[in-house]
């Protein structure tokens, strides 16, 4: 109710006014040859949703998104980009024009060290492949030079909380916002979420509800944090 | 011209009429953990064509389809599945009420060895990756006790004829449709395909053209190697 209420306000008062809001969005994919690429299922709904909510609440919003299928929001720039190195770049590049990050996309943390030009032929029964690790993106904008409030997103299967309040820490972010992808209600690919946003000293849980609705409490909680 | 009215033949004379086609569409997913997977970029577009073509020429059609965004063909039967293995289980399925089997997925070649239950987590710089090869699905279809007409494909970036026919040969088809993904305007996700289709004895090329007409025309060659 407190929560409906504060989240209610925000809209109203036009709560992020002025400020400038980048979004990653997606899934990642890392090429293996030209046709093939590691990815995984995220579908973009949140970070969508994210962007709607920031823009409903008078933010200038930007998307940075991994491939997807869905369309552009209204009052939304999104920027498309692949790769985890892609989307980087797309980040480092809009960073100067930005007062608020926040990371949702699920970008893959390895890479294959090769990519090869033609399409690998079926060869030996077992293969090995090289992975490497991609720049952490979230990481990179909390520990740039540029005053930028930071939002990041842990997806995880198990200890939800207590692995996204490391991953706070040791990013030196924020916020974070943690979800239990191992509910196949939630999270990844379908309408609903249900959510914890941990800051440095508190932690509130948002209820189940559709993505939008979680996305306008979780913009609500930017807010806050933003301005006690 | 010769082709083309070979093709509105088809048509006319519902071809295909009291045959059974199945074909299988899209890409195929291979879990990593419960959110990350090894993919192609497969659209399923053609696949779903073929369907669409073989439907209008009077065949009962299945398409057994890897993850696509495509709305079933009308009058087609479409059986989701995610993996190989999937795949070629509701192939497998499907091979006892079968006449005219096209493979027209894009089949990973090799999945993880093992697939982890928990989100992986990120940890040293480099990781190797085991990958095992996965089943071979118009393979085995072919090499099955039912007489079905077997038709692959062969998508390469480089010596796309010359491999199409040791694929012909080696898995013993009856019919292979080559084309050349390394072209950016054909192929994968695009709208336009331009394929070289070639059995034992011969073979013809039809010119670049929308999914749709060239899916006719394959469907039209079907027809004409079966009831020569």
């Amino acid at each position: 109710e407190v929560i409906a209420r504060a989240a209610a306000d925000m809209f109203e008062t036009g709560a992020l006014q002025g400020k400038r809001v980048v979004i990653t969005a997606g899934p990642t994919r890392e090429a293996l040859d030209p046709v093939r690429y590691i990815s995984n299922h995220s579908s973009g709904k949140m970070g969508y949703a994210l962007a709607e909510a920031a823009a409903a609440a008078g933010a200038q919003t930007t998307v940075i998104s991994g491939p997807v299928n869905l369309p552009a929001p209204e009052r939304v720039s999104v920027v498309p980009v692949t790769s985890a190195r892609d989307m980087l770049e797309a980040c480092e590049q809009a960073l100067p024009e930005c007062d608020i990050f926040i990371a949702c996309a699920a970008v893959a943390d390895y890479r294959p060290a090769d990519v090869q030009t033609q399409k690998i032929k079926k060869g030996p029964d077992e293969v090995h492949l090289a992975l490497v690790k991609n720049p952490d993106i979230v990481a990179a904008v909390a520990a740039s030079d540029h005053p930028v409030f930071t939002v990041g997103f842990a997806a995880e299967t198990q200890q939800v909380i207590e692995y996204a309040r490391g991953k706070l820490e040791r990013k030196g972010l924020d916020m974070i916002v943690a979800n239990d992808v191992s509910d196949q209600g939630i999270g990844f690919n379908s309408e609903e979420n249900e959510v914890t946003v941990l800051w440095a000293d508190g932690e509130i849980a948002l209820p189940r509800a559709g993505k939008s609705t979680v996305a306008a409490g979780i913009i609500a909680q930017i807010a806050l944090r933003l301005s006690p």
